[in-house]
Parts: structure tokens; sequence; C-alpha cells
């Protein structure tokens, strides 16, 4: 049988994430890599009494669901949504899906057509990168600095392409860990307003923030919340030119597999439409088990988040005293403000992709800087990863990697 | 915002049954609509334990997974798919999907392209022709009785549409209930073989099989299979020209979303390429929990699918019953040998969407014919489904169908 797949398909190559993770497969391998959260903080119990609930009632619970999503979870993202991030839509304007990746590539399918121009921040999240190029569109990098995209190349770049849209991860983005100022959110806004460039705003990280331990300045109330969503600086929700997307996937748990999408109520219509033919709905249990955590009298999200916030602070200032030291001397990064990344340059001239080829061999990996670029990438960048491992192993290996970056620059 | 979606995508008629659905909501009505599994019969308690099950080890269990799904779980369906439907394949062979409508999708995203052909019997299922719609291929129907598709009508369309795949659903077909004969598996594996088509061998109800309540035909020790699956017959694992697709949905519960395809390595690989980009991968608990289950002392599937068809096979019967009564009498069906519908010809002239509107007034809902159609759809037939209504509906929905049909007939 000589089969013939699509051939953007058959010659995409696969992510470098996945290719490494291959690598360590059954070996004992640090890995600084993946965007993982860190196990020993999951809610298990707390997940596993909602379970319990979920499943003890109307057996209607393991029925077919409606492809927008369960009705009391979404209900209780609008509310959590309006307090939390400014947000104030109706059940019309939210649905969930598998993980916010689904709502990238479910939004990509019902507006992206072949040889339509999209901008990106450079870099930007690779596996939104895929889900372009599995659209055939033209990706086209917008010059980005730590405070966000550059307005004047933004303004270059639409008049020189006219895109259809723009996709931004505004607050610790994945892989740099910046967050955009309000200006160059405000900037981005307007721009796309006036030319009708649809905004896909993936916020992912934005409850990750370090240095903020009470929770609140993200509250409504609090007018001067320094990281406001793009969304919500539109006040359009039934006109909006932003799409928002994030997940539970870095608050609770990746393997409940649930994020949600938020815009205008036509563009929530045209995404379930497709979502019908794509899988008819995400995992009706996870989405009963959400609600019933969120709703549980013995755990608190909030309380929660402030835990994963002060753990993950300590670690990311572990890494950061570990990147001051002398080792380190030759790179520069900026100390992230959330998330779950360093974002680091290396010496000129040192190629992340054949460093990560040595490191792997001494036990440690990371992912290499070049996946994350639309188009011409630079090759001395790399992200690490300090939620996932522990104190130890982030000692450890960046010890290892300091070590090899060492050799490489005696090499050159 | 003039939004701009994809054209095929904003003009797609939403499902019909989704319509009904929506026609129905918040009212008393008897739904023979659906393909819904009978929610009395999910085995509640089972999943619980299950769930518990699952979360209460290693918190591993929350975090990321890969893409192809849980291991033990593929591991348990290789065994069972060899047990049960004569297929052998390796772990590299299966991979997990968010129902078997998930298959459907990536399977038409890394196979087809915009004016590729696909063949699919006439009717067929509605949402795997919305997928193949929304890929913007041509879809053509081929000719097809109670036995499957006519083989000569088969040939005629491979030499004037060079088709690239072909979709079927051989075994209890939906929407018509029929099985194909093995001659006509054979004879549409051997014309795909020669002229290398795919075929999308898609069985989400082969196991709902009546009249055989022990359940064992199927095993690979009885060679007298009466309806052995393509993908068996093929016995190419390694070259295999089928896709076979299930789904847990029919026989657990369609809430845990889970479905799965078989296929060569390479078709597998490109697959779960796509997936990682559409989801990174489907609910990791529920995959757990289904593999809990399928472990469980105090559950057995093959017991529990047992139970079901005994309860599906009497509803049918009353359905049967009512549909021999005289009411009945200018329309005309066969007597499905599994699954969960019957397929009836109303009178020449009467249209079944027609029918609808006047028998939804009445609390009756089903699904017309029309839309199972990929062209110059049969307006006279409609579909019943016989798993979901409880006796006392199926007997008075029957009575407002058959009173409804009357008046129809009457009038012309």
């Amino acid at each position: 049988m000589q089969y013939r797949f699509v051939p953007n398909v058959q010659q995409g190559k696969a992510s470098a994430v996945r290719e490494i993770l291959k690598l360590t497969q059954g070996k004992s391998m640090i890995s600084l890599a993946g965007g993982l959260p860190n196990e020993a903080l999951f809610p298990m119990e707390a997940v596993r009494s909602a379970a319990d609930r979920a499943l003890s009632g109307d057996p209607q619970a393991l029925q077919y669901g409606i492809t927008e999503g369960y009705v009391p979870l979404r209900e209780k993202l609008c509310e959590r949504m309006a307090e939390r991030k400014n947000i104030h839509v109706g059940l019309e304007n939210i649905m969930l899906t598998t993980g916010s990746q689904q709502a990238i590539d479910l939004l990509a399918r019902v507006y992206l057509e072949p040889n339509d121009v999209v901008l990106v921040e450079n870099p930007t999240y690779l596996a939104c990168l895929h889900v372009l190029r599995f659209r055939d569109v033209h990706i086209v990098p917008v010059q980005s600095d730590e405070h966000g995209m550059i307005p004047e190349d933004l303004e270059n770049k639409i008049k020189q392409y006219a895109p259809k849209m723009v996709y931004v991860v505004p607050t610790f983005s994945n892989p740099t860990g910046n967050v955009w100022s309000v200006e160059r959110r405000l900037a981005l806004l307007n721009a796309c307003r006036a030319h009708e460039i649809l905004i896909l705003e993936d916020d992912p990280y934005g409850e990750l923030r370090f240095g903020d331990q009470d929770g609140q300045a993200q509250d409504a109330a609090n007018p001067q919340d320094p990281f406001p969503t793009i969304f919500s600086l539109d006040q359009h929700p039934d006109d909006s030119v932003v799409v928002y997307t994030s997940t539970f996937s870095k608050t609770v748990a990746p393997a409940l597999r649930t994020g949600w999408a938020i815009a205008d109520k036509r563009v929530i219509q045209m995404m379930t439409r497709m979502k019908q033919s794509v899988d008819i709905h995400s995992s009706m249990l996870d989405q009963q088990i959400l609600y019933e955590l969120l709703n549980a009298t013995d755990f608190s999200l909030d309380q929660h988040i402030s835990e994963i916030r002060t753990e993950y602070e300590s670690r990311m200032l572990l890494m950061k005293s570990l990147l001051e030291g002398d080792d380190w001397r030759e790179t520069s990064w900026t100390t992230p403000k959330g998330g779950m990344f360093f974002w680091v340059e290396l010496p000129d001239g040192l190629d992340a992709d054949a460093l990560l080829r040595v490191s792997v061999m001494k036990g440690v990996a990371f992912v290499p800087g070049s996946d994350f670029y639309a188009a011409e990438a630079k090759r001395n960048r790399m992200r690490l990863n300090f939620t996932h491992s522990s104190r130890e192993q982030i000692t450890k290996g960046m010890h290892i990697l300091a070590e090899s970056i060492g050799e490489f620059v005696a090499r050159s």
C-alpha cells in the first residue's frame, strides 16, 4: 500500500520537545525542557473527592453532552474571569476545549485559509507555529523586545502583509517569559481594531505571577492591574477584536485537558460548529470534576494557585542564583515575573541545538531556541524550565549545562 | 469588527440532529432522534471506583501524557481487539482519540486534500459527511443495498473518480442498521487494495449484536464469525489498506470520550503528529479510568456488553412489534441485527423533514433521512433510535408518529 499523506503533514518535522522526550525515554535524565507543572503540587485528594461527587449522582453525568461544554463550569468560569481578569461575558461567549491548544487549532480552522497572513511574536510558542503551518498560512514574525511587539514594526508588517490574525502570549510569554507593557497591549489592540485584524490572546500562564502573593492585583476592583488582558482592554465583548484563551493545565492539572475560549458569540458559534465535527465534545467527566473542584468546601483554587506561585517563584530564584554564577557569565537573560521559563542568550556563535546534543549525553535536556522562531531562527538561545525538576535536579542540571557551555566556548 | 470566517465553515448548515435537540430543549419531548446509549445501563459504580483507583496513586496520573494515549490502555485494547475482532497489532499500530469522531477527523486531515475524492455508502453517517465537507473533498456515494456497497457500482465509481479513500460502517451501519456480507467486505477490500485506496472502517456499534448472547462469535477461535472486520480480512497489519476505528462511547459511556484508531504504524505516526498540534492528547484521566475498569475484579466489560445487548434487543423487538402494526403498514424496513437504529422507508412522496416539523409539535423527535445522503437525498426516510427512550416513551412516540404519518397520507 502506497500511502498518500497530505504533503505538509508528511514533511513537517516533529516537535523538538517531542524528539527530546524520546531521547530521554528510559534514561535517567534531568529535564529542563518541557513546560510541565510540578506534579507534587497537584491537588490529588481534592480531585479525587471531586470525581467521587461527580460520579455519585445522576448517570446523566456519563451521557453525551453539548459541544460548547458543561454549562455549570462555563458559568463558573464567567464569574472567575470577571473577578480575576476583568472579562465580563455571558455563556454564549465561552466554550470549553481539550486544553487551550485545541482552542488555537479550532480558531485556525474556522478563521484561516491557505495563504492568509498571521503575525506572531519573535520568538513565539512553537505549537502555535505547528498549527499555523498545518493551515498553510504565511507566518510573519514582528520584531519584539521584552515589552512586547514593537509598534513601528507592527504597523509596517500590517501595511506590508495585510494580516488576518495576530497571535500573542502577552503575559509570561512562552518561551521568553516576557510581559507586555500596557502601552504595547493598547498599541496592538488599536492597530488591530483599525485594520480589523483578529487577535488571539493566549494566556496559559497569567495566573502564575510572582511577587504578588495576595493574588488580588488582577481583581476588577483594582484599576492598577499591571498586566490587564487585552480582551479586557478592548471592552467590546460583543464585537471583540480579541479571542482570549486559557486553561486549567497549569493551575490544576494537564491530564484533565480543559481549556476555554472567550470571544464574540459568532466566533464561538463557528468554533462550536467545527468542534462538533472534530470530536463532538471534550471529556464531560473532566469538566464535571473541575466544576466540583471549584465548588468544593475543602479546596480553594485561589489558595492553591497562591501555593503554586510561591513554590515556582522559589525555584525560579534558585535557577536565577545559579545563572548569576561565574559559570554563566557569558550568557544573558532577564528575571521572569511569572510563568515557567528562563530564556537564555548564549555567547555568539554557540549553537543551542549542538549544545543540546552534548548535554543530553551528559543527562540534561532543555529546549533549544531555534524552534520558537517563525523564520530566521536565532541559534544561540535556550529555554529552561524551572517548575518541573526538583531543586537538586535544577542545581545539578545547571552545573552540567554550564560545563557543556564552557567546553563549547573553550573550543571556539 | 467584520469577522472573515472560512467560507465552507460559515456556509455549512448546522447538524439536523443538533437543531432538533435545540427544538426539544426545555420541552417534554420523546426523542427517537439521537444515537444515545441508555444511561440507566451506565456502570456508574464501577466507573466511580475505577476513578478512585486511578486517583489514589502517583500524582503522575494528572500530568501531561503522550499523544498516542495511555500505554496500559492501548496494550489492553490490543489484547481485546485480538480476542474479539481477530485484529492482531502492536502498540505502534494503535492510538487513542477523543471518541472515534476524532479519529475520522484526524485521518481526514493527514490524508485528504481539497478536491480529493472519497467514496461513501448511500446513505452514510452524517457527521463523517461534515468532516469531509470541511476538508473540501468531493464526496461520491456508491449504490448500496442491505448487504453493503454494490460491487459493480463500486468498480464504476473507482474508474470514474480515482478516489483516495472509502468510508464505511460495515456492521450495524448508521443510519440503516445494515450489516455487510462477507462477500461485499472482500469485494471492497480487493478493489481498494488493487487501486491503493484507503478504507476507513468505522465500527462504533460492532459489539452491540443481537441474537448472540454468549458474545463468542467474534472470537478468533471461531472461523465462522459472520461479520469479520475488514481490517481482519486484510491481514496486512503492517501495510494495511484499512484504518479501523471504534469507541467506548456505546459500550461504557460517551462522556469519557475515548475512541481508538488502528492502522499501519506510518498512518498512526501521521495522525499522532497532527493530534500533537490539535490538542496534545485526549483526557488522560478518562483513559486511566477505562484501564482500571477493564482490569477491575468486580466488573466485566463482556458481561456488561451482554447486558446492554439483551436490553437493546428487547427494545428493538418492542419497536419492531409496533412497526408491524397496522398503523405502519405503508412503511418498509428491515429488522436490525444489532446497533441502535431502525431505518424506515415512508410512503412515496412523504417528506420526512416535513413530518418531523409536525411530530415535534406533537412531542416526538426523530432524524429525517435526508441528512445522511452525500447527494440526491431520499426525502422519505427516517431514522428511529430504540436505545435511549423508555419502553413507555417508545410506545407512545411510535403511536404519535404513526398518527402524523396517517395525517400526511390522508392529505395527499
